[in-house]
């Protein structure tokens, strides 16, 4: 069984020929400007643990798919989730200057070309699955499956629409427990969740292997932004990088100021059930996911 | 025949249904959030002749493709255009407050959340071409086919490489022709192209009419570009609540900037004649996008 380091370093010598590296200077019709090569590959290159590109693959394996078939989408997955956090990072959004102990993308090439650099890689996440797609025509309805669950994930009614209600929650004050799950659900869980569909679409599994695999993303994903609550109180993470407690002083709306502490740690329990539950149909043949679920738990004992 | 206005009515009504209104102060998980559906909407209702989407329903009617099968990427080409002036006009980038004459998207709804609109119309555009797609199984090698020219014209080689460009330029005081004609490419003509290019994929038209779709495309683009720089120049465009030679005076690179108004002038002649010999092959079935070009050109008289 591979490791989630052996999904991250496959995905990373993927990511490494997509979108491509412009020699400075060059601006031929028909390529890719250099700064935009430059500004996208910076933040796509500034370390993470690929999570969500290694449990599309994961599921692939699990469902005994073909996991070459897939690579394409699971870095899109990838480009996508960086594309959320460059513009998550601009001034008029949470203006951070640091992530993952460098700069943000704006301090290094200033504010509108963060923009595009954004803008970019959500477009390129779509181009890199196309240009995939198009290659076998006798796979275009899984492909087109496929790509669809990706876009409702990144979308208007999953993350962009958490962010706009994260945003909103924060600039009216408002701390609602509907509002606060509305945002876990759309701006976390969604990217886990829909990625994972993809994975089913790819492999053409049938309804019960799909909703199995949402309920797990589903789950995973809250554990995932509760357990980061979590830590952000409790300080465990001060060694990663992140501002102590930052959330925690800006009146940010989190599992812990929703249900305080011990309530939070009560939900961690419930998603870690609702999760193994969700593995349950797959056997043996879970294991990956039941250890990764496993260990994101632990991180707060 | 149907004219342009035939076209941007059938457009705007589909417009309407996509993306969804929301009642305010909904957050039911699974739907959109009602300020992020409002905030898309001020700027895709702001008016706007619908040329692009205009263009790809004349061009498939020309093919004698299926008009009706076609609107939902039409609407798309309309949400990509609009995110595109959204994210134009933020602070970092062109910076400006009006737009067709009322505030721009980030005066109204604040950066953060024109950030987001821009965003979400961006992946809508996609949402909105896979949810038909995924209607009939059997055309999916063609929508694919589709969606990825509108992808690609869209992004890092296309519309988004343009605008790295022009900001770059803008930025570095680079006054280059090449960077120029990289630009209004990029920026200006690939929105006319790759659209044109879809019109042809969704009808499974053949190289022939591919390639004399994108030469017109091409044509008109650079040539619409070149004729706006004029109009901005000699003024006659102040009517339509545009700030008069707003681009003169920034130093922006345009056409007058690089060839002269005698040298666009010239420059417009020229592209109109390309664009007309593009449409030598579809005889009598070009007329729209004959008076097209015609008027295009006129508006310079």
């Amino acid at each position: 069984m591979k490791t989630l380091n052996d999904y991250a370093n496959i995905v990373n010598r993927r990511l490494a020929e997509i979108p491509a590296v412009i020699p400075e200077g060059c601006f031929e019709i028909g390529e890719m400007p250099w700064l935009l090569s430059r500004s996208m590959r910076y933040s796509l290159e500034a370390g993470g643990k690929r999570l969500r590109p290694s449990m599309l693959l994961a599921a692939v394996d699990m469902l005994n798919g073909d996991g070459e078939d897939a690579l394409d989408f699971a870095c899109a997955v990838e480009m996508i989730h960086t594309y959320s956090l460059i513009h998550d990072d601009l001034p008029g959004m949470d203006d951070d200057n640091l992530r993952r102990g460098r700069p943000t993308n704006h301090v290094v090439f200033g504010v509108g070309q963060a923009i595009l650099a954004g803008d970019g890689l959500l477009n390129a996440a779509f181009e890199t699955m196309l240009n995939h797609a198009c290659l076998r025509p006798e796979r275009s309805a899984r492909y087109l499956a496929a790509i669809r669950e990706i876009a409702r994930g990144a979308g208007v009614t999953g993350m962009i629409g958490g962010q706009v209600m994260d945003l909103h929650c924060e600039r009216s004050g408002i701390a609602d427990n509907r509002a606060l799950e509305y945002i876990q659900y759309g701006k976390t869980a969604c990217m886990f969740v829909y990625p994972l569909r993809a994975a089913a679409r790819l492999c053409d599994a049938g309804e019960a292997d799909l909703k199995a695999l949402s309920d797990y993303g589903r789950a995973f994903g809250l554990l995932f932004q509760a357990t980061d609550d979590l830590l952000d109180v409790t300080g465990a993470q001060a060694d990663m990088g992140k501002t102590l407690g930052k959330d925690a002083e800006s009146g940010k709306l989190t599992c812990v100021s929703a249900y305080g502490l011990r309530g939070t740690q009560e939900r961690v329990a419930r998603l870690h059930s609702e999760a193994l539950a969700a593995l349950e149909r797959f056997g043996t043949r879970g294991a990956f996911f039941r250890e990764l679920v496993d260990s994101m738990v632990s991180r707060t004992h």
